[in-house]
This record gives C-alpha cells, sequence and structure tokens, in this order.
C-alpha cells in the first residue's frame, strides 16, 4: 500500500517534470507539441471563420477541435494533479488562460452556435507568452520590458498630452467641417483626429473644406513630427541601459579611488595598483 | 466686529487651502470632484453632437449641464474670492480657460441654438493640463519640454525646409497630374503632398498618370526617410538630458560651491581647492 | 566729371550695403520687405489656380503681380550692377532663381495662357533658402547637415537596398494579384509597394486575393520595421556631434597631461593646476 | 602543343581578372556594362507589362530581351570556364541567380506565353545587391548588417510580441464589427490589424460600429507609440557601435599587446604596465 503511493508519488513527479520544466528530453519534446497543437487550434479558429473554407470541412474542423480541447484538457487536469500548489496554479494568469482554452468546447455543446464562444478559443494564443520566460528570450524580453517601465512616466505625460490635443481638435473640425462632410460629432471627429495624427489615414473622413484642409495639414505635420517624443525617450532609455550594462559601476581602485575601468580591467588605469576582481 | 472678520479671514483662508493646495485630505478630494466634474462635462459635450443620443436624453443632458456649469461658477467665484491677487488669476491663462468653462452656458440662454457656444465649453479640458504641475508628473512633463526645447532652433530650420519643399512639389504635381486627376488648384496639391509626405495617405486624391506616380514615389520615399530628422534631434537632446543625470550632481567644492565636476574630479575646476570624495 | 563719378560710386556702394548686407538698418528692412513680397507672390500664384477666386479677382491678381515683377527686375539689375563680380552672380544658384523669378512674367507676354509659365514663377519661393544662411539659423542648420552628410553613405546602402526590395516585391505581386485587382503592371505593382512600405496607403489600389494579403502584410510589418535604421543611423550621428561639441577636445593640464576638462573649467580636476584659457 | 594550351591558360586567366577582379580598367568597364545591362533587363521586363507599350513595340522588346540573354549566357559560361572551383559557383547564392537571370528566356521557346516565366527575369535584380561587396559601400553595409545583427533577439522578441497581439484584436474586431462591416472573417480581420497597427491605413476596411472605432483608436495610438521599441533597439546598438568607434583604438600596450584602454590610462587594464601616451 504505502509502495503504491510511493510509485503513484514517484509517477507524479516524472509528470512534473516532463510538464513544467524544459531541461529534460521530454519536457522539450512535450512543450514543442503543445506549442504546435496551440498554434494549430489558433489556426483551425480563423480558418473557421471563412466562409467557403468552414462550409467545405466542417466535419474535420470539429473533430479536430475536439481533439485538441481533450488534450488541452488532460494537460490542465495533469498540471492541477502534479503541481503542489493547485490553488496558486488555477488562480493564476495562465492557469485562468488554461481554462478558457478548454471551457468554450465543452459550453458550445449547450449554447450552439454562439460565435462568441467560438473566437473566445483564440485565446489560446495567450498561452504563447509563456515561451518569452524560456531562458533564451529573457534577456531581451527584460531589457525592453525594462526600457519600457523607465520610460512609463514620460510616455504617460505624453499619451495624456496627446489625448487632450485629439479632443480639441475633434471638436475645431467638427465646427469648421461639420455633419455635410462626414464629421457627424464630436466622437467621430475626435476618431478621425486619432486616424489623422497617428499617420494611419484611413480616408473614411476626410476634410472637404479648405479650411478644415488647412488644419488637418497642421495636424499631420504635428502628428509627423511628434513621433519623435515617444521614439526619443524610449531610445534614450535602450542608449542608458545599454551604457550602465558595459560600464561596471562599483570597481574602483583599493589604491587610488579611481573607477569607471574598463570590464575586464586587472589593474588600475591610472595608478597601475592590481584590481580585486569581485 | 473684529472678531467676525477674523472669522470670515479663517475661512477664506480654509477654503483657500482646499482650492488651490493639493496637501490636505480635503484639497485632494476636491481636485479629485473637480476633475471627474470636468471629464463629465467634456464628455457630456461630446454626447450632444451625437444625434440619436441628444433626441432621447435631451432634457437630462441640459439639467446636468447646468448643475456642473453652477458648480464650476462657484468655483471660479470663490477662486476670486480667497486668493489675494485676483487680479493676477483672472487674466492668467487658466483663469481664462475656467472663465471660457462657464461662460458659453449662461450666454446660451440669450443665443439660443448656437453650436459654436455649445462646442466652446469642450475648452474645459484644457484645465486638465493643470494636472501636469502635480509634483508627480513635473519632473517628466520638465523633461520633455527641456528637450523639445533644446532641438526648437533645429526643428524650426526643419519644418521650413518641408514647407518650401511641399510647395515646390505641390506646384509640380499641379502641373504635372493637373485638374482632371484631382489636383484642382496648388492649395489642393499642397495639401495633398502633405497628405503623402506625412505618410498618412487619406487616398482622396491620388496621382493617376505614371509621371504623377513616379513624383508621388519619390515624394513617399522622402517622407519616409526625414522623419529620421526630426526623431534624430530630439533623441539626441534626450540622450544628452539623461547623461547629464547620470553624473553626480552632488558633489560640490566646499571652498567656492561650484557642482558640475568631472566623475573622478579630485579638484574644483573653478578654484583648485581639493575636492572631499564621497 | 571725377567727382560724378565718385558720387555714383559712393551710391552704388550705398545700394551694395543695403541689398546684399544685413547689418544695417536699411538693410534688414530691405530684407524683410524681399521676403514679404516673396512670400506674396507665392500666394498669388496659388490663389490664380483657384478657379472661383481667379474668376472674380483676375484683374487685380494681374495687377498685384506686375508690381511685385517689376519690383523683382529692379532688385535683380540693382544687384548685377553693385557687385564687383557680376558673372559670379548671375550664373550662381541664386543668381538664376532671381532670373527664374522675373522670366516668366514677361514671357507670358508673347506666349499667351501657359499654365507652365505661371507656375515656374512658384520657384521663387527657392530664394526662401537664403533665409537659412541667416546666422541665427547657420548652426542649426549646419549641425543637421553635418549630420546628414555624415550618415549619407549609410542612407545610400539603406536605400539601395529598399529599391531592389520594391522592384522584387512588386514583381510578385504583380504575379499573385494580377490586372483584375488593380495590380495592372509591375510599374503600377511597384508603385503599390512604395505607398505600402512607406505607410502611406492611399487605398486606391489594395489586394483583394488572400496571398495577396499576406504578403502585404508582410511588407507593411518590414515597412514598419525598417523605418528603425534610417533613424537609427541619423539619430546616432546626432548623438555623436553632440558630444563631441560638448567635449573641448585640447584643453589639456599643462601639469599632469589630463584632458576631458569641464568647458569653462579653470584648475585641472586631477592635479590642481590652474589651465590656461584658450 | 603545350605552348598552346599555356596561351589559352593565360586567356583564362586574363578573363578571369576582367570578369571576378575591380581593379583593371576592362574590369571595371565589364562590371559597369554588366550593371547597365541588368538594368536595362529589368527596365524591359517592367515594360512588357505595360499593356499600351507591350503591343507597339512587341517586336523591338523581344529582339533586345534576346541580346541580353545572349550576352548573360555568355558571361555566365566564361565565369564556370575562368574559375578555378566551376562547382562551387554553379550552387553559390550568385550562381543560381546568375542561371535564373537566363533561364526563363530559353524556356519560354518551349512553354509560351507563361506570364510567370517572365517575371522570374526580374530575379536578375538581386544580381545588383552583388555591388554591396564593393569596397567603397562595404565598411557601410556591414555596420547595418552589425547593428541589425545585434538587435535581432529582441526584434524577434518585439516582432512575436506584436503578432500575437494582431492576431488577439483581430479576433475581437471580428466579433465587434461583424461581416456586416467588411470584417468577414478572422484572417481579414487580422490583416486590417496589421494595416492599421503599422499605420498604412488603406481604408479598403474600416471600422464603422463606435465601439468598433473607439477599439482602432486605441490600436493605432498602439501602433505609433510601439514604433518607438524597433527604433529605440536599433538606434541603440548603432550609437554603441559608433561609441566603439571613436574610443582610441590604437593605444596598445607594449608589454602584453592587449588594446580597448580608457581615453585617459596611464596603466594597462591588464598586466598594469605603464602605456606611453601618444
Amino acid at each position: 500500500m504505502y509502495k503504491q503511493k510511493s510509485k503513484l508519488n514517484l509517477l507524479r513527479q516524472k509528470i512534473h517534470i516532463i510538464i513544467y520544466g524544459t531541461n529534460t528530453v521530454a519536457g522539450r519534446l512535450f512543450d514543442l507539441i503543445l506549442l504546435g497543437l496551440i498554434l494549430l487550434s489558433v489556426f483551425l479558429v480563423m480558418l473557421e471563420t471563412v466562409k467557403g473554407f468552414d462550409v467545405k470541412y466542417h466535419h474535420e474542423l470539429i473533430v479536430l477541435e475536439w481533439i485538441i480541447t481533450v488534450f488541452f484538457s488532460l494537460e490542465y487536469l495533469l498540471r492541477i494533479y502534479t503541481t503542489n500548489q493547485p490553488r496558486k496554479y488555477i488562480f493564476s494568469f495562465f492557469g485562468i488562460i488554461d481554462l478558457l482554452a478548454i471551457l468554450p468546447m465543452y459550453l458550445s455543446l449547450f449554447f450552439i452556435g454562439s460565435k462568441v464562444f467560438s473566437v473566445i478559443r483564440a485565446l489560446r494564443l495567450l498561452r504563447l507568452f509563456k515561451i518569452l520566460n524560456h531562458p533564451k528570450f529573457t534577456g531581451q524580453s527584460l531589457h525592453i520590458q525594462q526600457a519600457l517601465r523607465a520610460s512609463r512616466g514620460k510616455i504617460i505625460v505624453f499619451i495624456y498630452f496627446v489625448l487632450i490635443s485629439t479632443i480639441i481638435i475633434g471638436s475645431i473640425m467638427y465646427i469648421v467641417e461639420g455633419e455635410e462632410n462626414g464629421f457627424t460629432s464630436i466622437p467621430i471627429s475626435i476618431y478621425w483626429t486619432i486616424v489623422t495624427l497617428t499617420t494611419v489615414g484611413y480616408g473614411d473622413i476626410s476634410p472637404a473644406t479648405p479650411l478644415g484642409q488647412f488644419i488637418a495639414s497642421m495636424v499631420m505635420i504635428l502628428g509627423y513630427g511628434i513621433i519623435a517624443v515617444p521614439t526619443g525617450i524610449v531610445t534614450a532609455e535602450f542608449s542608458k541601459t545599454n551604457t550602465d550594462k558595459t560600464a561596471p559601476e562599483k570597481q574602483v581602485c583599493e589604491n587610488c579611488g579611481v573607477g569607471n575601468h574598463n570590464p575586464n580591467a586587472k589593474f588600475c588605469h591610472r595608478c597601475g595598483h592590481p584590481l580585486t576582481l569581485e
């Protein structure tokens, strides 16, 4: 009896290593299959919405979808079974995403034909963000996050300024162009302003009066120019973190107190005293 | 009699702290309510211009608008009453904005149905710029302003160059494409050039002749490339101010009080007094 | 006789100072009037092409145009008369522009109604580039030119790469989309590719087949991404010239040979020896 | 007999120098003619697809095309004949491109009227990339490649993030806007998202519901802002390689041969040997 429990425990541990780990061959294989199935399932969700395709291969799509759902369900249950803190996993971000990846298919048995349920399955895609935790990308990903976090304050001030400008310009264009030229309300005018300021320029609404076209030209030049602000902010942060990384800030010569040594310097560049390596 | 005046003075002071200050609980609460009301009032101005909505809730919108106007009016009067320099406030930028925020509603009693009056109320939005004076954002906001001010000269030269190019390209396109392809006049051609150069690209006017399309392609590549110039200018300024910040700001000469020393300076660069290393 | 010639010479010198110089009051006033007239004349050229306006004010426009032309002609003749090297001026860039600014009006007397002649007058605008020689802007303008010249080699390689990619992508899209979807020839397909790659996106031609839309998506992401290359090149140059400017490279301490002093340092930061100011 | 072979060998060597070398006058002339013919042939491919032109000059186009093809064929055969490693050349990237440049014309004799064959000839253009091997551009080209390679990791993470966002936003817009507003399937919605996020904005599909327009506005601001990320990454790399270049590259320790010293280093950072100041 005890032995059997121990055997079960061993199995549980083995599955844990396969599902959660990335160091064993089996673990990596499992990750690869999972990645492939997620991509396949998202691809299926897309194809289902394409008219001609769904009519032709409706049956095959459903069968494939159920196979994937069963696999994901098994994986979900095994994850809960083999972890030591099942509650923590279930209510974690990825735990909820994992549940949302399988729930819609079961619910579709009861609520037939709901388009929303069908599309929620596309959220499985969010599981792909897990890959960014892979050691190969962690450094890169962290560096980007770090630069963005450092420039957050300035970016917020910038977006705040842009949004207020957007509302004011939108209100002015609503008066100038009026409803007969497609600026049917202030919210629509603001939508047009954002389309123009960000240089997207659909052309579904475009100014028709000379004054409107003049203001629009100013808005375009403004939008073309102020892109320099967020770019400048983020670039300065990237450059800074680059510099910080290459410069060992704490290595100071014991003899003369000079810092700013080369990353792999062994002797002080001013007095020639040996440096103690940290 | 004297006591009563003193009491009144005390009340005035208390209100002053609530309205102008941001350090007390009441002051912060007042700021929050004000912020909410400004947003609500701007939201109302927007909704009023949406056809279906205005017809349905016309009465409710008017009532809400009057409540907000009365609150803003009270706030305006209290600001004048509690400040020591009422004239300075009234003719300050934010003083005028505060007045423009309430005036249109009273004027609309006499001049009924003016769309312009209605929309001027959207200028209340400008009051939101006050938030950027909040200590949390001042630093960030100053940094952006500083970088933009430093690059102002170069940006003006750049815009000057772009505007002249715009007029010349517009004139050429007017000759090349002509009125039959939508380039009905030089101002319209210039408008098209700005739309193209800033990569907005509405498509309301687009070249139809091979030569016109060739010139348009050149303009697009030009516009795509020269965005690098303002971005480069602003980014260089951001990087520079960044570097200035990381330099030890606190090392000050004990003898003459001068700062801004080299990172590894041993002697003051102004008086030659030895610096104490921190 | 001699005296008269000397008097004439004096007048010639005086006019020279007014026309070519910018230091006297009269010289600056002359420059301002000239600037105003150039702007007015370009504005007139624009207005003439606006249908409704030209019909209404045809007579007034012609009269104004002749006044400006006579003034420009006088200025042109005086420039030739007062300079010491008339040949050099006549065949210089601005000399030719100055001639082109007046010639079309006289030619229009013989060749009536030519639109091209009329628009050439817009080249007067090029005279405005003279302003960039003004001491206020020279520094800024030089800095931009310097950064662009330094990055010229890399920009050429980049544009070369973009142009070849454009032709290849255009050829592929011509095969994929075909004439029925607006891609009527390879040149048109290349035009579409440039419109897409530079993120202008008119929408006059847009892919209709799934494969075409997929390739278009790739082109867009490519175009969105590679803007980083010219921006990066130019920004790096701006940052470099910035750094070069702030660091006085030649001030070296006579006593210990250390450089890298503060711009206004009076004493060496390493040994405290007084610095000799250059 | 031996002499004849030697003579042939000499001829082979001479041709080798002309075809592969760039140092002799003949070699440079050959390169220029080749460059001209490649451009001409690509130009011909383009013109052939223009309807009116092909009808008018069909015969001339064909003759010119055959002349170019014969020249290219001769060049191809001579390249194989004169190189010491014909196999290596044939299966190299440029060897395959050179073959693809002539093959379609011969195949068109058997498979008449195939548009695809005709357009493949445009691949001749790829031969132009050879120019980037020219010493004049190698440095510049390498610098760009180096900066891009250094930022590859971060760019991949960024594109990964953008692609997943694109699919999620596309799915949401498919539900919100629906088929009646042009969002006929998820792939089409994703296509729209990419068009919007990259600020291309064709306008062939554009949101019509208020909620859709609100989400579109958010996507535009997101797209407008995140361009800062790749730009920041690449710019930081360009700045870094720039800085490395300005650092004194030639100061090498006499004792141990190590370089890369601090600008004002007095002792070698590896062995402590005093550095001789230049």
